[in-house]
């Protein structure tokens, strides 16, 4: 049941950071299985490829999600915890990780390049800036953060050399330690974390695990991904009080005269836009 | 922990359709508690009502999902059989249906007024269009609607007559029938249900729900409900693709020029919907 | 990544009452994928099968379930909508259903067999009773369900003729009509589905569908499903109250004669069992 | 519709750990509404309160758990982040966490007391053993872990006054560093956490917090609380394995010799013990 062009990079290491990774290790369905869903519900059998792609174009479009939920990935991925603890609070998925209660944690930690040594942002309160650190500066900070993993590591031994219960050694270790899991989540509830942990505001060290997610989707799902770029990523939301001042500045009066066909727009979709821009002229 | 504004409509049965209702059983908390949760992730605590609404709507403008599941709802809920299942999709929540194993069914069944017996919608697959059936039709129609759901019910009671078992005898009941339940849902799962259910391609007998639930949550939680109708149901969602096509007729060069105060656009959400705009014009 | 022994029935129609089925359309994983997480939590690698067995069961034992959850299916089902009613109540499980709103609803309906129609439980308030209805009283009732759900059908057919919308055309067809859906669960979920479904106080007419998964099951995950009748389905659990009273007539003393390797019970299986037989005589 | 008894609790500070607490901020129902909630799917109004405790102790000994899906809890919680990270694994509730992006952390460390300074378990991989660290090693490791976690903190000081981003800047810190929480979870789910939870298995440091939120479960749903401990946490759960072994030293000739009144069995829960006796028997 898994699409052919897939099976070369199950199993793959795909490295995130300086120790982490990434591996697809099994998948159910493809973009096949999401058009199968969706035609038990309109109680239509198989069509042309085109008609498929059209399908999941309107599926994303619509928001109807279901047929994207009967895709399921299963993944390993090898991560610091402080990104874990971003990662685990998508609640919809299937999670099996290292214990450090049962297996001695390994001396393992996430160094930043120094490239993403930032300043904190003055506007947003919860990220990096686009500022660097000074060169002295960020060559001082991952010295200091390296040693202290090493002290670190080497206390932990320490404890356990004294047959402390693994439980209560780790307590010390560092956010900064490699943790493991199998992850299973399935396609929707994917592009949904992707739409989050892509977004420039996400946590770099999270969003490095994204984009080598999406990757995968790429060659795993093409016309679903696809549609979730277009339909979703790329997308913009605007809110009735936007919709009320951008109104000021569009000239509907030039919208027939738009190149449709440039831009891909036709048929039902070409419906949907036009009583989006009624929509825009009546707000 | 109940709003004052709330207790009076605790309890109080709101019609829906010709035999059914909804009724707010009870509420865990208010806009305030929106706020209070929000606040224990950036360690700050209580500030002005200014500053509340403002974050409210911070919130709900990113996506900032989990505050509005701090607020809880609990209805009770009569409908047709056949909303109840479009209804129970909705699987963050919690429910307990009457049983027709346990109890017998009511003598109560679901009858379209003559204005919603429409004729299939030639665009719209799933849906009715404007178009009214004439008069005769539409009276003959319900007639029939009327006597067949007598002839039904009064079958059932021929069955539960003889001791066939409840669970038997009512498997040829109709998807008009009503059922009742107690429904639970946090705020956030509750908002995504009025998107899709106050949406024009809802079933009009589903929206009617929806549109008393909304005027429910305008009482109960005021700012968020104001902030839900400004940044989800009335905003639009531009896909790339129109968003390319869109930009043929906008006029960039003219932004400045449009009045931000009058469309209460200041401050940080004035800083995102620049954003936007670049994205547009980088698009 | 599909067991061999299962791609023969992958697709396979089974039936089930009058007219439904249970077809899987896809796996992924098997027994060894349950190990394969767990053993990522203990930090380690492959053993040989008898290994993983006995994990299998220590796993089940001990309701470690999230590795269960690293296996999904997905399955294609027709069914009464009075079972899918029921059935629906599983939420953590995707599922795509046919919709009377897009399509017309087929002439399909459930008719109970003559042996299953049976007379209301005294005891058992939500069920049916051991105890058949005459065989007069039985072929006049099948014979009225057939007449009305006949009668029911040409007038849905009727109301479709006069172009009435579907989604109002079908408010009055019956709970016996079937509906179709994909169903997708993991094997976690599955089982918790089966618990519930297998009881003898579960209605009749999904414990069927059931015993068929729990066939499918044999096949596709034979260790997995065996630990689930051991230490779930075959289970016994006792309150406190019941222990106490069962306390009385237990002879303790005898504990150590007991042929515990004719039982099986062994290793970390059988220290469980005595910390079980300790808890109770303390209790 | 607060019980009246649990006002005075709520907001109360129960301190957990050396820094920890547990706050009840707001609860939704007690236990009229399980009942209440039960009764709507009985089709049956309010009765005596002997037949409410009645029908509580029924829903729990058959695990009909949508009743007890009725009541939410709000607690707001300070606790270490290894402690965290177990409990987040329960994904059926809301959390909104104070977040290390936006705001700084504090100077609050978990330190172990001695007598929780144990060895390795043997038996148990994942446990501690009852056996103390002697007082010498036990004096210097909890030195060792204080100097540790104070120089841990100076550091992130150090690289917040070099203006560090401060999700950088804190990924040395300990998994032993307080963090706080609003935690909302539904009565049914928090009954599983804490059957989880308080177990002997269970690490030490959120068994601590487990006790806190029983004590508060006491006082919010006494009814509730009682079936939770006589049918969940001191009920035995025996493999079909185990009850044949136990089958040898059962005189079951003797069952009718119980005095079951002093046990409390009595009607409805005494026939579902005979037929628990009688699957044991024919197993």
């Amino acid at each position: 049941m898994i699409n052919e062009n897939i099976k070369e990079i199950i199993g793959k290491e795909y490295k995130c950071l300086n120790k982490g990774f990434v591996r697809l290790i099994d998948i159910m369905g493809d973009d096949s299985s999401i058009v199968q869903a969706a035609r038990v519900s309109y109680g239509k059998g198989t069509k042309s490829v085109n008609e498929d792609l059209s399908l999941i174009n309107y599926l994303m479009r619509n928001r109807h999600t279901s047929p994207f939920e009967m895709v399921e990935l299963k993944f390993h991925i090898k991560l610091p915890i402080f990104v874990a603890r971003q990662w685990i609070r998508h609640r919809t998925a299937n999670v099996n990780e290292y214990s450090g209660r049962y297996s001695e944690m390994k001396n393992e930690f996430y160094i930043p390049e120094s490239e993403q040594l930032r300043l904190q942002s003055a506007i947003n309160k919860q990220g990096r800036s686009e500022e660097l650190v000074d060169n002295e500066t960020s060559d001082t900070v991952i010295e200091q953060m390296k040693n202290t993993q090493e002290f670190l590591f080497t206390e932990y031994e320490n404890f356990l050399d004294k047959k402390i219960a693994r439980e209560i050694a780790r307590i010390n270790l560092p956010l900064s330690t490699y943790t493991e899991w199998y992850w299973k989540i399935d396609l929707h509830n994917l592009f949904h974390f992707l739409e989050l942990r892509l977004d420039h505001h996400a946590q770099y060290e999270i969003r490095v695990y994204g984009e080598v997610i999406a990757d995968i989707l790429k060659l795993a799902v093409p016309y679903a991904y696809t549609a979730f770029e277009d339909y979703m990523l790329n997308s913009v939301n605007l809110s009735k009080k936007e919709l009320t001042a951008l109104k000021e500045i569009i000239s509907f009066d030039k919208f027939d005269q738009i190149n449709f066909d440039s831009h891909r727009l036709k048929g039902r979709e070409l419906s949907e836009f036009k009583e989006k821009i009624k929509k825009i002229i009546n707000i």
